[in-house]
């Protein structure tokens, strides 16, 4: 079993790496790095790079696709290498999930059309006009796509993931070994929750951001 | 202000990128990736590779110092150029800050003796062996000194610390540009909540890779 997680520049790292430290723990699973070219690849502040160690090329066929999103997205919207590779891929794979904006790459190759998914909040009125039911949901799964939304959303998209493809006693496990005990020191992780004068202004920010 | 965060070959990814992604969005701050050497580091599975930007030379004074764990921490326990660069670093720095294991390298260093702290569930006992008064709680604070268990907690304490580095406002809108409303598919996230058998299966594994 192979897994293919993207980069592209300007992808937030931690929508990456958190599905990453559950999915790399599936038995008898490769996990590989993919881009368009070898090599680190910076993240949206700049000051992290992963590496990718293989090209698109090189991995024709994974049987699970992970897409982490981040501002670096909208300049990938219309990459026809990335978007061509994720629709081959996407023909033989066995899932294919995206993290936060990573969503808004798979329905712009058309794979989430007439389908559920989510997105980070701030992003759920772009993934509708693709055709899709956006829900504000965390974690939704749709056959085999399964979409997360905000950044850390990603660990439980993972955990999620893992049971479907070992089993829950797996899946369990590493949550265990993880420590995946959530105790956060806010509760302002989602905009039911969270203070509305910040909502507000994120959403003032992000439709500026959209209009430039 | 500048914000440390250390790398070294098998180190756990998550453990480094959760406080990351928090941090990162410091205000005025600058975050760095630092090892012995600069380049790609390794980490457990050895199929991701984060670039240390810095080596340890180059960054002799940060404010916030942040040590991830993981299976290579072990290697590390007597490397006086890691452990040298602790103490010196850690006798400027505002807060110094670990992840997992990463807080058997602050108690190698000399730095936790006599101070309550934390680490993954497993090490707890190594932890009490440096004259640490090792607890079970997820993110610990002492002082400067701000300790978290394994591998996930790190997001837990990463948003901590950013709370007291910035304000809780911004730790908030963190939180919710980030989407962390954690909520794992399943409740086993601590030897407390976990089924018996498996802690029990962790615990005479981690006694076999002690021994040998």
């Amino acid at each position: 079993m192979q897994i293919a997680i993207v980069l592209f520049d300007r992808f937030t790292s931690l929508d990456a790496v958190g599905p990453y430290e559950m999915l790399a723990r599936t038995p008898g699973a490769e996990t590989v790095f993919v881009a368009e070219r070898t090599g680190p690849v910076r993240n949206d502040n700049g000051s992290l790079a992963l590496v990718a160690d293989k090209t698109f090329a090189d991995v024709p066929a994974p049987d699970v696709i992970v897409v982490p999103g981040g501002p670096g997205q909208s300049d990938q919207m219309e990459n026809e290498t990335l978007l061509d590779w994720l629709r081959t891929a996407d023909a033989t794979s066995t899932w294919t999930a995206s993290v936060c904006t990573g969503s808004l790459l798979l329905a712009a190759a058309g794979l989430l059309k007439g389908r559920r998914a989510t997105s980070h909040w701030l992003a759920l009125d772009i993934l509708k006009g693709f055709g899709t039911d956006a829900t504000g949901e965390r974690v939704v799964l749709d056959g085999k796509y399964v979409t997360a939304a905000g950044v850390s959303s990603g660990i439980d998209m993972g955990l999620t993931l893992l049971g479907r493809i070992a089993d829950d006693e797996h899946a369990m496990a590493v949550q265990l070994l993880t420590e995946y005990d959530p105790q956060p020191p806010y509760d302002a992780g989602s905009p039911a929750k969270a203070p509305a004068a910040l909502v507000e202004e994120f959403r003032t920010k992000s439709r500026f951001i959209l209009e430039q």
